[in-house]
């Protein structure tokens, strides 16, 4: 689609800047990103983004659980925060978007309310969450999920590959945790939260448009399934007397593909993502095949029924081919809807810009997943190339950030001059 | 099937005997063998056996390959010598059975004939050839291969997994490499071979049936194929844009196992064994699959057809799927026809022990796929338990090996006592 030129409230320009000098940090090839969380290269991009935050005017401070929070004062100051960020940490392998658009974009429309002369009702507050990614302990979301108060036990004792924990990149990190305590977030201190974010799939692109407005976040259901057969020599057992379980698992797998293709229009994705062969020899006949599921829905109904279907197919399979089987359930998320109220907001917002953007469900998770048990909220997805993400190649334009950031604005600013952020009362 | 009892020319209780002290040299567990080719478990088993040899008034040597091989003289020293045997190395995890049962099976058919004072027409040969199997140095059937001036350059170069090469641990047996020469045999120089052998597969215990008459060696076609997709987040790319290599290869595994059933009766197997998906992470759509293809047919004609039916199917699923493919062929044997003639004398001798064997194809290959080329064959297999074999729970009963051992008296007997051992002039 061609986007009309349009005068935009926000500054593209300083947005643009920003994200070229924020990549140079952790910089790895021409284009990728390398920004583990807590390492010395994702503190020297708080301490940027810091002084970015100080330079808009915002009280800026790095909590204890290595969240940086900036601080626009509202006229009621016990008014529910309006917050908005998303994280500056990466992938290993990573990009320059995934991330940083959000707490940018979100620092941009702070910082033209600020040259706007604009004072919210309530305080807006800036977030860049501390370890969305969790490539480096193995589980993320941590920043958002401590001031909230839903860390579990033993994650400060969790270690990445050089054995270091945690508790001590913390430290290392400048933060105290013993501290935690301080650094919460009161039941209904957050009135709402937005995030801006790239899409990470290929949905915008192939419908030409810019930017989304996100319908909810599907979490995902993942099985592990392992099938036992027998082993034998590829040679000499007949196909009759087979019990193979890598024919077993090829038509569990293209079950799953049809299950999750069966509803044309449906927003459903089944994946089996990873695979492995035991005696994985070429003329053995598999004894046992071991692979992952992955199912997600935005409508929670419609996936447990295309689960049910599958481990009726599982057992069928098992059946028809001689084969024992397990299934393991490793994770069981329930879809998370965005607000209506927030997404009408958007359509406004985004009415006033001529744009109708397309709706959609995240497939992946963000920090907004964790808020949404606490808040209501909103997400606005950015069109990225090729819908990669998680890779150097990541790229998404800077005229659709600016069009996803202006958006943000006038969401924010619509939210911001009301009594309150929060559509509805959401507790947990 | 119960076999009546019957009285055998051979001694089932000697042979019964040597196959469980042979068993102890490399013993693993309560049943298994490692006895890897010029180990010194192997050296150790070679002058046992040739211990034997000699107890049975053959004349033993072991030659420049590593071959342990027997002599009776026959009446006509120029005759084309009648061969038996097969091997005594193991796989590492392996079983008393493959190999054993052929070279003491055949040891105790010249036994036989010395005790009933029977001299051959032409003399009699009986083989251990060295390493059949191929595990330490990646490549086998080299023994027999060496007789027949058939090994390859670089052979002796090629090095087991510390690094010790083919010459040394043929010098450090007490070979000489440069006398390979002198242990070659002339062209027409072998009539005939046979060679007893357990099946390594469950088609005589699903028939109910102690042995089976060999209608060849089906040469493997090896293949292997990738499919290339592309990698995208399981969660944010819709079906209908996905390029999923799994679900590309989840097809193809099914079309093999389908063209490989699709004439009920035919011994046709097809087997994908070995597979590996990449990026190999549960919520990332597979971009690369690579898997192999093993199909074996007698009928050289109908693997032809299969494989070009196959190949279509993989051409249709690429296209279907958005994927491109590489296939390379790695291996293209040729179905290697037993004699018919000899198999009618094995007819006629199990016909004298009330027997009317089932005959089959072997798929696994033998010493006897290298000796098909140079002269008429013949083998004999012996029922295994659940078809197991390259595993320590390998088991034939002493009965089911003894009436093995009796049919290969019977049809040794018989070509013994022609004037040739060649049913039809066959060179290479």
């Amino acid at each position: 689609m061609e986007v009309p030129a349009m005068k935009l409230n926000i500054n593209s320009q300083r947005l643009e800047g920003r994200i070229q000098r924020l990549a140079q940090i952790g910089k790895i090839g021409e284009t990728g990103v390398c920004r583990l969380t807590l390492s010395k290269e994702d503190r020297e991009a708080v301490d940027l983004v810091k002084s970015w935050f100080e330079e808009a005017g915002l009280q800026a401070r790095v909590d204890a659980f290595g969240n940086l929070i900036g601080r626009m004062e509202g006229r009621n100051p016990d008014a529910p925060v309006l917050m908005m960020g998303s994280h500056i940490d990466s992938q290993p392998y990573g990009g320059r978007f995934d991330g940083p658009a959000g707490v940018l974009g979100a620092l941009e429309v702070a910082q033209t309310f600020k040259e706007q002369g604009f004072v919210p009702e309530m305080a807006v507050e800036i977030a860049a969450f501390c370890d969305e990614e969790g490539c480096r302990f193995n589980k993320g979301l941590f920043g958002v999920r401590g001031i909230l108060g839903k860390l579990e036990d033993g994650e400060l004792e969790r270690t990445d590959k050089n054995g270091i924990t945690r508790r001590q990149a913390l430290i290392d990190f400048g933060c105290d945790p013993d501290l935690f305590e301080s650094s919460r977030y009161r039941p209904g201190q957050i009135g709402a939260f937005l995030e801006l974010h790239i899409e990470q799939g290929p949905v915008l692109e192939s419908l030409d448009q810019p930017i989304g407005i996100v319908t909810g976040i599907s979490g995902p259901l993942w099985l592990t399934v392992e099938f036992t057969g027998f082993a034998g020599h590829a040679g000499s057992v007949p196909m009759p007397m087979r019990k193979d379980a890598l024919v077993g698992a090829a038509k569990v797998i293209l079950a799953l593909n049809e299950l999750a293709s069966s509803e044309p229009g449906a927003p459903t994705v089944g994946t089996v993502g990873s695979l492995s062969v035991f005696p994985d020899s070429r003329n053995i006949i598999p004894e046992r095949v071991r692979f992952t599921v992955d199912l997600r829905d935005i409508e929670l109904s419609r996936r447990n029924r295309l689960e049910m279907l599958l481990r009726e197919e599982i057992d069928r399979t098992a059946a028809e081919h001689g084969l024992t089987y397990t299934i393991t359930e490793d994770t069981n998320s329930e879809p998370r809807y965005c607000a209506p109220a927030i997404m009408e907001g958007m359509r406004r917002g985004a009415a006033k810009m001529g744009l109708t953007p397309p709706e959609l469900m995240s497939g992946p998770f963000h920090d907004s997943l964790v808020l949404s048990y606490v808040c209501d909220y909103g997400m606005i997805f950015v069109r990225c190339k090729d819908g990669i993400s998680h890779n150097p190649k990541e790229y998404a334009s800077i005229e659709d950030l600016s069009l996803g950031t202006e958006l943000l604005y006038h969401m924010a600013l619509e939210m911001a001059s009301r009594k309150t952020a929060a559509s509805s009362a959401q507790g947990e």
